[in-house]
């Protein structure tokens, strides 16, 4: 029997790309799919690889014969909910906060540590913060060969991070500044999105236009962001080294979509540009651009909607032994969040 | 006699912020101003503290019985009319790249080194690259007490660091993309700029409006911009440390004016937040912004125009000893430039 396949969140702005992403598969191991959302978004109509699907209500019996749910929801509702679907026998696979550091559920990049989807005692594996998981790929591609030891990592996030509100502010504020010659006297963008009848209530603690904002996530200890945590903690449990050095500075930018990052990576191992350039280059899920001389670098804009991870800028640090300094380009909301749910939906359905 | 004070390229984005600054400083020690630029830019009237004064072509005589002449030209036109302002007598204060690395040109930031303005065999001074100024009052405050070894960072740099072009593009670019939905696919921006009539040609190497640009310069030895190689050995000479271990990634942002930095900064002894912040704040020309919880963080929108650098995000690092990470912005025109220039020839002014 073909597995059958849930998603919860189907209308979000995560379970769209999914829906895209379902669409367009090669490959299409599964014999049924179900569309999960709130109430207020049941009975929609949605194809799925050109069959016309509704939208059903989230409830502990839509769970029922199903073989993998994927939640891409807010982390109250993944964490009330993906332990009724492991309940009712299927494997939760969830892109929330709500599981991602618990000893009991694995934390999967498919390219990088695949075999911990079967070690999953509570049923439930977790997809990595989207910020972390842009360099997941790039940094699995290095260490087996050259073990990684330390990573100061700057990030250049996109406002789809916070989600469809974040897009539409973003947008909202770029046509309240466009044109209007802002941006070199202090406050003038403030006011110009005010003058435009924007809410003073943002996704976003600072304008997003013309501006850079260097706070992502909620406030941990130490002056520390949840975000810049995350890619610490998470970075560590993926790549299986609990002592890994991480210091991480998350910064919003004004891009719309796909996350980048500034990475400095200290390995065990001497490496080279030549090494880290092959070895990007074998890897399925990697693209390398790397001749800045001629223009040939990884962008958002040019990288956006796409599945790979690109990365470029590839250095040797000149002062620090065994570094590499490179950037990385990823699409927040598709190997950020809906791919990487798929793909080890993937992974589970080829051992099924 | 009140010392003569010449200025070359006072009609260019610098020279005209410089202008600014003059016309605003309330102290004012000069006997006289000229105000020097180009033979197509000669007859302009300029007004300076009240007195409107007709701008000059560049002649060898127009340095005669000048005590400093401060330069913000282009790199080429520095080289050749520097050292003939300090054969004629006057004190040449360089803001281009021409003369930064000499071993007989002092490299000066006044609430940093301003005893090496003394220290000037050839009769000019130069002024750092904007980038690497942006987080030097930063660490030029913590590096007496707590002895600076290592540096990573990532800028987050202006359009207007590409002068009056950059600034005009990214304004069109920002015109070109704004209202149009862009920024979810691919190539999208691209089209949406093209669309708009913009020339191919840009000051940048890839679309700025709604994207990341990880290029700043031109390309030197083994992948390296000559940004980053700026931020590595202009900070090693300003801070007098010889073997300063620093990596740095340059990256545009579509920000009008002010660069960020993210800083990772390791020190040879231990160093809190709590230190850090009493030092910040003692610092004259440093503003401390640093209550993330409460929304209070330094962004470039919130800077511009400003005098002071402004620091926050200060964390201490949880896995690298002796360690701080936090964010600078200032203004890359003002402190960046021509407020830096200014205050060298203020040094020099006072010690006549």
């Amino acid at each position: 029997m073909a597995p059958v396949l849930a998603l919860v969140g189907a209308t979000g702005a995560v379970g769209t790309v999914m829906v895209d992403i379902m669409n367009s598969r090669p490959h299409w191991p599964w014999g049924e799919v179900r569309l999960i959302a709130s109430p207020r978004s049941a009975g929609k109509k949605i194809t799925v690889r050109g069959q016309e699907l509704t939208v059903r209500a989230l409830a502990p019996e839509v769970f029922d014969g199903v073989d993998i749910a994927m939640f891409d929801v807010p982390d109250a509702v993944s964490a009330e909910w993906a332990p009724i679907a492991a309940a009712r026998g299927a494997v939760a696979v969830d892109n929330s906060g709500a599981f991602r550091m618990d000893p009991d559920v694995p934390l999967v990049v498919p390219e990088v540590n695949a075999d911990k989807v079967d070690d999953r005692p509570r049923g439930i594996i977790s997809n990595p913060n989207c910020t972390t998981l842009s360099m997941m790929a790039a940094l699995g591609a290095l260490h087996p060969t050259f073990g990684l030891r330390e990573l100061v990592v700057a990030s250049y996030q996109a406002a789809s991070g916070a989600g469809q509100d974040g897009i539409d502010r973003l947008q909202a504020e770029a046509a309240a500044v466009a044109g209007k010659g802002v941006g070199d006297r202090a406050g003038d963008v403030r006011e110009a999105i005010a003058a435009a009848g924007l809410p003073a209530d943002s996704p976003f603690p600072a304008p997003l236009a013309f501006n850079v904002v260097p706070w992502a996530g909620s406030a941990k200890e130490d002056g520390w962001a949840s975000e810049e945590l995350k890619v610490r903690n998470e970075s560590r449990k993926i790549l299986g080294i609990p002592d890994l050095k991480v210091s991480a500075t998350c910064v919003r930018v004004p891009v719309v979509t796909t996350h980048s990052l500034a990475v400095h990576a200290t390995f065990a191992e001497p490496v080279t540009v030549a090494q880290a350039h092959e070895l990007f280059e074998a890897a399925p899920t990697l693209v390398l651009r790397d001749d800045p001389a001629n223009g040939v670098f990884p962008t958002p804009a040019d990288v956006v909607g796409a599945d790979p991870t690109y990365v470029g800028r590839v250095r040797q640090a000149l002062d620090f032994p065994n570094t590499l300094d490179f950037f990385v380009c990823g699409d927040n909301l598709r190997k950020g969040a809906a791919l990487n749910t798929y793909e080890i939906a993937e992974v589970l359905a080829a051992r099924a």
